[in-house]
Parts: structure tokens; C-alpha cells; sequence
């Protein structure tokens, strides 16, 4: 299938069913646009009635075509695209841009025109990107197509941009132009009857041509499988991916019983799978190239000291604020860096770091600081900063900085900083491989972003859990509880037993039927314990003063026994009563909650955050989905706001973060394998320090039949 | 003293000492200048052997011109300086610009130096801007002052920008003139030996040809001074202003008793002062032009309602999402707005808000749509986005816009989205007006910004409190008890007592000496009560068995008391025992923190935030400068992020506002009034439901000397 794919990109001939000289019409443009793109292959152009399009022979239908066609454009009527791929599957061509639109985007009749033509490609095994999209251009030397009815072809680069916006790739493209952004692959997938962003990140991912993949994308059509090939790119093939993902502000709270539950929102399912993908979420194209720029041009840094050298003070701290608000470090300079520093700078120049040149600095003085500060091994990677004074030599600065990256393996990003003086020298930075920002925060920024991804490409524990743990009992209790109901919650001691047979750590207890039993069943056990009286006819046991808290010894629990016993008769003389639970009382420790929530589209969504009174009120709570790989545990504990309360503030005790991450990778499994588990709160689970454990002091599951 | 800045930006005669014809230096830069400026007086080149410089009669010394000069630009060494300024002093001149540098930056000779020219200035009565600025600009048509050596002189525009660093005014002109952005004064203020940017916000404030005043900073010269000034040119004559504040990364928690000691960061004093001063502060110089191009081409939106209006849906959602997360509302038209938009666009449009009038839409098809929108009264504000599509009349559409914008009295900001295709468009909108942003995120987030500041206008309640206190008491517990010493804790009573004589809650108490008099005591007071001994030979209370908590009635204190009284003896049989005090306990509510700090330059700052176990963890705290406005208060609540917490959580009733904010004005009264007070904590300050008040349950002060 994939070489299907590389057919759409790669074709040797390209039908253009919908071709025409009408001048302004889509038809004419997408011809237009592959002969002035230069397409190295044969075009053939499909219409009714014209001899020629553009003065090339046209043919009345697909089949009168005399040669092989690899690839059919497809611009007509949308009734008549099913009768066109029919035609191309009768000639053997297996791929197809479909740019037509008035599919499920309109509604009706479209949606059902739509559901056609995916069900025709399925059948015909034509690969279909579309419809309702501008097309897709490849820049490559061998190839040059511009199979869209975009304004322009843009120029051959390193980046590949899919967008899910036709609209937009307008936008991009002009912007790019603009900015001498180049792509490797332009491609709008509009509705994504057939390809979706997970074929084309597949496709991608194997590209040689591309060094970093954009997406703007309004939404996912699977959560696994998307992360699976994503992080797959991200992490074994390096190549990082940069999303824009619209629609954060729709995302409403859910109607759901549980913490989790009405926490979670759509938007946290996709955040959820960017992070576990390794893919960069920007909020918006312009960060997105600001960061493509540097991740195609430059290499990443080893680690997150960074050098800063400008011709000014204001500046360099304008960018240390930046450097420092997006998590990187100013690299403090070798004492021989300083001496070498020193002795070549003026004495008013500053030569910690940022190094300030001072403001009459040439191009010499920027050379010998960049060079000297790169040569440092405390420093990771250096942020060039230009003010364009009276004295400075804007084009010599520019030349200098290329010529020391070439010998250094380290990353230099610029900001040359203005429009019009700085325009020459911005332009040789660009053309040699430098990125350049008009403002230093945003050059501190695209540093801090390949700094965390290089970051994370380090990490390990890639792999899921492989844990022990009961699935058949699990399951058994599942269906028994259900039995034919569409949905339930499961009481405390089944909920206990669900969570126990995936081995999450309970509170030990004991049910006695009798005083004399206490002695024994107080062996396995550690006092103090809370009693509750256990019996199918009292559900409210509080209210039947059922339940004794902080009982300190046996002699206390025989008293308690009795007297919850004795309560219990009273309440409803015709209870059966089958005895009384001793429950350990769970130790003071950090309460953190885990839960579980169920995405219609993505599945189970774990959640991990403080608990207490306060997670509504601040909700510092992270999202992934199950099941997840041991990695995504652990980023889940670091990830929250207050992880200094689990690394122990005031004095306590860092926490047992292990048996947090164990915890949260059995629900997650336990969430996965089960899924009749439609909503799980555990709130609290308390956390002791470290080494010694977590416990559930409180669990609430809510199962839903999967059959209806 | 206002009138000598004004001849600064306004001189009618300038005589230019250091002025010299050779190539590639300052004194050469700013002549040509001042003439390639067509500055509107006239020149006095003042130099020790040149005849003429660029052919203007030059003189040896200032006392050698003939005529009177209004303003002297000083650019020679720096020893020099002093000798010119009491030259210009002798020549009657009142107003200079000191270019040279050499002075504080460099330390040693050069901060002697400029303590000398400080003292001359003021001596001689001379308003002084520098020393180490690049210079001053003027673009008003009758004066034309290019007294700067810039590479060039900005257009005149609306806009002044005032900044600390020279070097970052080169880059900012050269950014100004690609993205042709005018400016009324361009003010470059170096060191401040005297005139600082309060001066400058005082005369900028009362400046007509400014709207907009930008301003970089990296340190300010005074707290309560700056606001006073900067408050009343935001509120009272409703003129913005917006700030850069670079250095925020340098700032470090400070070694400190206190936790408000601890929180507080030098950082925070500067948010303290912006915020009190009505002043944006922005991240960057590229957010702050963003701002300020819409502030002063556009009118302040009514509220935060707006429309959207796209030819793309991606970007109507981008722009949406970026609009709702800077705080404004996607407006709901009214039924009429939505039938008349049925009408006007086809069928497929989307005719609620954001209005997406459809790839293939014409100029026309935006007009109906933007003046529809604008037309409804729930409409405060509009934002037009444009992708170059296909089919797009983009100039046309630029058109539109300025000419719907006159007939109504609402903002419009476009994002005509790319750079080549639409750069006609664009610059049709920019020179009629209309702010555009490359990308939709930056309209929007500059939308909500002039939104923001429109509401902060309509707050009331911007004077002092009135309070009464007993501010003698206060004075003489203070100085009793430091006595001589450098600092003190107060003990509990004493800081209880200084709390009280400014009407901060207090948990009621009553001393008693005996058990017969604890019937009478607890007449005031409310059960259950807290008894502690009091003995100036016990330190620690508890230790000696001279606490008990929870004491619910009269009869178990009579016990307590002859048991505390007992274990005091037992304890230390010497100890004077003045007797038992019994105190409330305070119930249950909301724990707040409220303190203050003293910052070295700003003098006290309060700190308010919501206190128990996690005010470490989230930080979640808000600072304002002593003195504070009534306002100031009302935000301070308003902005921490879980004021949601106040408002009343999961089924909890909101907290008593009113209360906390009279003890945020008796604290900031308090520690204003008394410099002694060098910390203090209220932690926590106990909230109760709305009408039920608030008490403190615990404090901290430490005071320390001022005489030292």
C-alpha cells in the first residue's frame, strides 16, 4: 500500500480529469500549474469535448488514454467523481487526488457521495487523497508536480507540510514565499476518505527528502495507531513532527460521575496523543516555522546550555529572559573560555555569559566570541543577537556566522534584529543554512524546543509494561456485575477486588463473623482499623452506624464488633448481617488521584494528578492514553505543576514516585484490557515516601456494557 | 520643569557640541541627522577648529553663539562633559542631550563622573537626557528633531517609544520602518542621570501627538512615584501604555524568614507596579508593536463580544481558539444578524459566528458579512481573516474594510494571512488604519489585550482607603519593643495587638487569673477555646504543658485552667505566672495568606494568596505596593488562579470578599504607615461565607530598625 502512496507522490503520468482552459476555473489552474511547476512526466488531460488543454492533446475519458497513467487528478462534479474512479480502476491506475469538493463537508448528499467513493477506492484499492483539497506537490528535481490549484509551486526545501485546511495551505504557501521557507512535500488531505494523516505520516517518515514534518490538523482519525507510527518517527527515526491542532476552544467538560471524568475533555485526548507521540503542539503557524526553520537547518543541541553573544545588553537579556522562561540555561563559560575571551575582546565587553561585543563590535569580535564560546564544552549550542548601530558591518557579521558553524557540531540559531538595514545580511544567514528572527525571544524559544526534543530522544522505556495480573478473574467480575445491565457501578469490595486482581496495592482487610475471629484476622493486619459492617440490605452504613474508624487494638475492635452488630439489628431488624469488614486505616502520605475515562473516538484516557481538596480548584491533572508505555508514566509524575510537593517540600520526604508509576501503569492496563470500565476514580491514592509504597484509600468504577 | 522637556522634543535652536564632518562617528551622524531630518530651527555646530560642519557655521565654544539656543546635544568625551554644561549653564541653556557614553555603565572614574553631571544639572537647573542614550527624536511637522545617530528617521506616527537601551532603538526604528509603524517621540534615555521615564510618562501623558506610549525598561527609578504618574495616563486619560521589563530570569528568591519574604522576588515588585499602573506589560518587543498598532489605529472594543469573518474555516477555528484563550467571546448573533446573513451569502456559508463566507467569496460577500456582524449590539469588536485562495479578490477586500470600519464605532483588526500575494491588500488596510497581523493568533491576542484595557477603564474604586486605626499605639508598641535593638520578632500578644490597633479580625481572648473568673471571661468570647499560659519566664507553651486546645464550656476550662496552671509550676517553679489566656478557636473556612515584604527600592509590598499546605507548592500567590488603592485590592483577589476556591467549590458557599479585601487594605495601610514592619505573615487569614467575616489564626512580624 505504501507504494501506492509513493505513487501519488512520485507519478511518471498524471491524468487530469476536470482539465480545461476556462480561465479562473480549478481545472485550468491545476494544468497550469503542473506544466509551470515543470512536471517531468506525461500529463494527459481528461474532458468531454476539448481536442487540447494548454495545446496537449486531451482524451474524452480515462480509458482512452494509449499509455499507463500512475496518477488521476480529479476536479469535476462531485456526482461524477464515482463513475471516474471506475474508469481508473478499469485502466489500472491505483492513486488518486481527489480535489472536487461538496463531499461530507457540506452534509446530505455529500456525506453519502463521500461514503461512495470510499467504499469504490476500497474495493478497487485506489489510494485517494481528498476530496475537497487543493492537492498535493512534491518539489524534487525528478518529479516537480504541482498537482494543485494553489497561487504558487513552492521551492525545494527539507520541510513536508499536510494540512487538513485547503484554505490555509494558501496561506502557508505565500507565507512561505515570503519567508524562503522551502518543502520537501506540500500536501492538503482535505476530508481524508482514504489517505489520512496517519498513511501520510507513515509515508513521511521513510521520506529522504524530509527532514521535519508540519501538520496543521483539525482532528485525528485514530489515537493508537497514530501514536504507534508518530512516535515511531519521533523516536527510532529521529525526524521530529510539528502539530497545530484547532479547536482547543470547543472542548467542553463532559457529564461524568467521576473526577476524571469531568476533567477530561476532548482537547486533553489530543494533547495526551501528541505527548505520547513526541510530537511539538504549537499554538499557531507562525510558531510552527519559527520552529520547522531551525529543526530542518540546524542540528539539535546536545543539552540546554546555551551560549548568547550580541552587540548589545538590552537584547542579550531579552533573550536570556526568553531562554530561561522556555527551560533552557545560560551555559557559564570554562575559566579558560573567559581567559581566551578576555584577552580578545575589549576590556568594557561583558565575557560572562551573554557575551555583549559592546555596540561598536565588527565582525571580527563576533567571530573570535561565537568561535570561542562554541569551542566550550559547557556549551550546547549559541543564539547570535545583531542591533544594526551606527558602526556595525551588518553583511560581514552575517558571513562570519556560517563559516564558524561549519566546524562546530553545535546549533546557531540568529536574530539579527529589524527589517530593512538587516534585510542583506539576513538573507546570507538564510541561504546558508542559518535561521534568523527578527526578535531574540523567538530565537530562544525554537532553541528551548529542539533542546526538549533532543531531550526526549534520549529517554528510554519506550516499551509497554509487561505487568502480571489476573484478566480472567477480572472479567469474570465484570460480567457477573454486569449480567445483562447496560451500566453499573461497582461496590466498594468488587471494586477492590477488580483493582486487586491487576495488583494495585488495597488496604488490607479481613471480614469476621464473630468476636472470637478478631485475634486471627488481626494478625494479617495493622492497627488502627476502620470496622464496617458488611451486609447486602444496608447500603447507607453510616447512617445505620455501621462503620467504627481508628479502632486501636483487638480489645477495642471485640467492643466495636459488638456494637456494630447490634447497630445493624437495630436499623433493620430483617438485615442479613454476613459479618463485619476490619479494614486497615490507610497512613498519612501525599494524596494524588488516578483515574480513567473513556474517549468515544480514542478509548481509554488515563488520568494523574494531586488530589486533596484543592485538584478541582487549580486542576493540575495530565492525560494519556491507555494503554502507554513505561515512558509515559514517569512523564506523566514530572509533568504535573505541583511534582515539587511529590519531591517533598517543606521538609517532608520525597515520595514513593515508583509505586506511583506502577500504579498508574496497572490502571492503564487494567483500563485497556477491560473495556467495560467506562469510568475509575482512585481518590486518593496515598503516597509514602520513597521506598515505601502507595495504597488506594478510596476507588469508584463505573462499568458499561460494551455489547450496547 | 515640564516646560524644559518640552523644549528638549521641541527646541527652536540646537547647539550640537562634539558636531565634526568626520565619516563613520556620532558627532558627524547626528548633524547629518538632524539636517536629512529637516529639523525646523536652527543648527549651532560647536566645535574647538572646524569653520563650518556639512557647511553650517560652526563656533569654538557655546559662549560664542550669537543667538539664544534652547537646547544643547552633547557628544564629545566624557571628562569633557562638565566643562559644557556649565557653559551651557552661563548661556542661559536649560535643556540637554547627553549622547556621550563612559559614564555608570562603565563603572569607577565613569559613575564619579556622572554624579558630577547629575549634581550640574541640577545645580544649574538643566533637564538632562543621557548620559549613554542615542538621542531624541521629534517627528512633528513644525520641529522634525532627528537628534540621534540612527541610521535613520522613523515616520511620524501616534506612537511614542521610549527605552533604556540605545542599541535596542536601532533595531526597533529599522523594525518600524518594514513594518511602517510611525512614532510621534522616539526617545532614547540612556543612564537617566536626570530626566528618567516618570518625566518622560508625565510629559508623554499630557503629549497630544501621542496615543500610545511604549516603553522599554530594564530597571525603574521609583514604585509609588511611577504609579501615581502612569495610573493617571492610563485611567484618567485613558491613554495606554505598554511595557517591556526585561531582567525578569535575573530575579532569586530572597533569603527570608517569611514566606511572603520567600515568595517575594524582585520580579514581583515590577508586575506589582505595572499592574497598579494600569501598564500591559508584554514579553517582547514583537507582542509590543503588535499591541501598539492596535491601540493607536483602533478604537477600544466595548467588551469582549466578538465576530470572526473568514473565507476559510481552519482559520476562523485558529483565531477562535486564539481569541478564547486571551479571554474574549465568540459573540451569539441575534436572530435578525443571522436571518439577515442567510439572505445575503449561499447556502454553504456559515452564517453563525465565526462567518465563514466561503473560498470562492468576492469583496462584496465580506462587506454584507463584516457590516452585518458589526451592525449587532452584541458585537463589540470584529476580525477579519483572508487566505489567498484561488478565487480571492484580495485588494478589493482590503477596501471593504476601511470603508465598512468608518460608519461604525467598533474595532476591526485583519489577518490577511501570508506575505507576498497579500502584500497589496495589506498595505491598503495598514495606510487606511486597519491594523494586520500575518497570522489570525496575533489579531486576536491583540484584540483581547485592547478589551482588557476598555475594562479596566470602567473600574471604579481607584483612591485610598479610609481606615481607622490607631496608628500612635501601633508606634509606640513598635518602638517599645525595638528599643534600641536592629530587629525583633513581636510575640504572638504583641503582633495581635499591633494587628488590632488597625482593625485586622482577631480571634477574641481573655486573660484570666483565676478560676472565677472564667465565668465572667467567657461571656465574650465563644466556646470551644483554646487556653495558654502566659508567663514571661515560659517561652515555649507547649513544652511545659501550658496548652490545651478544644475546650468546649466553662466547667472543662476551670479543670484546664488549675491544670495548666499546675504543669507551669511543675515545669519551671520559679516562672512568674501572669495567668491563662483563653482564646476562640477559629473554625472552619477558607485559609488565605496575606504578608508583606520590603523591597529595597519599592519599599513594602503585599502579598496575597491562598494559604494552607500547597501555598508552597503552586505559588499561587499576587503582590501590590504598599500603600494600595481600594481597586487594587478587588484584583489582587480576583487574579490569583484559584479564586475559584473563594467563589465556593464543589457545593462550599463563596468567601467573604469584602472581608478579605478590608484586610489586604489594613495590612497595606499598616505596613505602609510603619516602616518598621519588615515582614509579616497573616498565614493563615480564615475566610468565612459571605457576611460571616474573616480572622486571623496565626501571624508573624518582625521588625527591624529604620535608623540603622
Amino acid at each position: 500500500m505504501s507504494s501506492q502512496i509513493d505513487t501519488i507522490f512520485n507519478p511518471t503520468s498524471i491524468a487530469i480529469v476536470g482539465a480545461t482552459n476556462r480561465p479562473q476555473s480549478v481545472g485550468q489552474a491545476v494544468v497550469r500549474n503542473l506544466i509551470q511547476g515543470e512536471f517531468q512526466g506525461v500529463l494527459y488531460p481528461v474532458h468531454p469535448t476539448l481536442k487540447s488543454v494548454f495545446g496537449i492533446k486531451a482524451y474524452k475519458r480515462l480509458g482512452d488514454i494509449p499509455d499507463p497513467v500512475d496518477l488521476v487528478v480529479i476536479i469535476i462534479k462531485p456526482e461524477m467523481v464515482p463513475a471516474v474512479l471506475r474508469d481508473a480502476a478499469q485502466k489500472g491506475i491505483s492513486s488518486a487526488v481527489v480535489i472536487t469538493a461538496g463531499f461530507k463537508e457540506v452534509g446530505g448528499k455529500g456525506a453519502i457521495l463521500e461514503k461512495k467513493i470510499q467504499e469504490l477506492a476500497g474495493h478497487h484499492r485506489i489510494r485517494l487523497v481528498g476530496p475537497n483539497c487543493l492537492g498535493v506537490i512534491n518539489t524534487a528535481a525528478e518529479v516537480r508536480m504541482n498537482a494543485s490549484f494553489a497561487r504558487k509551486m513552492p521551492r525545494p526545501g527539507n520541510i513536508a507540510f499536510i494540512s487538513q485546511s485547503g484554505a490555509l495551505c494558501t496561506s502557508v504557501l505565500d507565507y512561505a514565499e515570503g519567508r524562503k521557507i522551502g518543502f520537501s512535500k506540500f500536501i492538503s488531505f482535505g476530508n481524508k476518505a482514504d489517505v489520512n494523516e496517519i498513511d501520510l505520516l507513515r509515508y513521511l517518515g521513510e521520506d529522504p527528502a524530509t527532514k521535519v514534518i508540519c501538520m496543521y490538523l483539525e482532528d485525528l482519525s485514530a489515537g493508537q495507531e497514530f501514536i504507534r507510527v508518530a512516535s515511531d518517527i519521533s523516536w527510532n527515526k529521529g525526524k521530529p513532527i510539528l502539530a497545530v491542532k484547532s479547536g482547543t476552544s470547543s472542548e467542553g467538560a463532559r457529564a461524568a460521575a467521576s473526577h476524571t471524568g469531568s476533567l477530561v475533555g476532548t482537547d486533553s485526548a489530543y494533547d495526551a496523543i501528541f505527548l505520547q507521540s513526541g510530537i511539538q503542539r504549537v499554538e499557531g503557524v507562525n510558531e510552527l516555522f519559527h520552529y520547522a526553520m531551525a529543526f530542518s537547518r540546524q542540528l539539535l543541541p546536545r543539552g540546554r546550555r546555551i551560549a548568547i553573544v550580541t552587540n548589545a545588553g538590552g537584547p542579550g537579556i531579552m533573550a536570556t529572559d526568553a531562554a530561561v522562561r522556555h527551560g533552557l540555561q545560560l551555559a557559564t563559560f570554562s575559566p579558560e573560555t573567559e581567559a581566551r575571551l578576555k584577552e580578545s575582546l575589549p576590556p568594557t565587553a561583558n565575557i560572562r555569559n551573554p557575551v555583549d561585543v559592546i555596540g561598536d563590535a565588527t565582525h571580527e569580535r563576533y567571530e573570535v566570541a561565537l568561535k570561542t564560546a562554541l569551542q566550550d564544552d559547557n556549551v550546547d549550542g549559541a543564539i547570535v543577537l545583531l542591533t544594526p548601530q551606527a558602526m556595525t558591518d551588518i553583511l560581514e557579521t552575517a558571513r562570519i556566522v556560517p563559516s564558524v558553524a561549519k566546524d562546530m557540531n553545535k546549533p546557531i540559531l540568529c536574530s539579527f534584529m529589524g527589517i530593512v538595514d538587516v534585510s542583506e545580511g539576513v538573507a546570507h544567514l538564510e541561504s546558508n543554512g542559518i535561521p534568523n528572527y527578527v526578535f531574540p525571544e523567538a530565537a530562544s524559544r525554537a532553541m528551548a524546543a529542539m533542546a526538549r526534543f533532543g531531550e526526549r530522544l534520549a529517554i528510554g522505556n519506550r516499551v509497554l509494561p509487561e505487568l502480571t495480573c489476573n484478566r480472567d478473574h477480572a472479567n469474570d467480575l465484570i460480567r457477573a456485575k454486569l449480567d445483562g445491565n447496560l451500566k453499573c457501578y461497582l461496590p466498594e469490595r468488587e471494586a477492590a477486588d477488580l483493582l486487586d486482581s491487576y495488583g494495585l496495592p488495597l488496604l488490607a482487610s479481613r471480614l469476621v463473623t464473630g468476636p472470637d475471629a478478631i485475634d486471627a484476622a488481626a494478625e494479617g493486619i495493622r492497627f488502627p482499623v476502620a470496622m464496617k459492617i458488611v451486609s447486602r440490605d444496608i447500603v447507607h452504613k453510616v447512617d445505620a452506624g455501621g462503620v467504627r474508624l481508628n479502632i486501636a487494638d483487638a480489645v477495642q475492635a471485640r467492643e466495636a464488633f459488638a456494637q456494630i452488630v447490634e447497630n445493624g439489628r437495630r436499623f433493620n431488624p430483617d438485615a442479613r448481617i454476613d459479618g463485619v469488614l476490619m479494614q486497615e486505616m490507610a497512613g498519612k502520605g501525599v494524596e494524588v488521584i488516578l483515574g480513567c475515562a473513556r474517549d468515544a473516538k480514542f478509548g481509554p484516557i488515563v488520568m494523574f494528578g494531586l488530589g486533596g481538596t484543592l485538584v478541582e480548584a487549580i486542576k493540575d491533572v495530565t492525560f494519556r492514553l491507555a494503554p502507554m508505555r513505561i515512558a509515559s508514566a514517569e512523564n506523566m509524575i514530572r509533568s504535573i505543576k505541583t511534582f515539587n510537593v511529590l519531591q517533598g517540600i517543606r521538609g517532608n520526604p520525597p515520595s514513593d514516585l515508583e509505586a506511583i508509576k506502577d500504579c498508574i501503569l496497572r490502571v492503564s492496563t487494567l483500563v485497556a484490557n477491560h473495556p467495560e470500565i467506562s469510568e475509575l476514580d482512585i481518590n486518593p491514592l496515598i503516597v509514602y515516601p520513597e521506598g515505601k509504597g502507595a495504597v488506594v484509600a478510596d476507588c469508584r468504577i463505573m462499568l458499561r456494557s460494551t455489547s450496547a
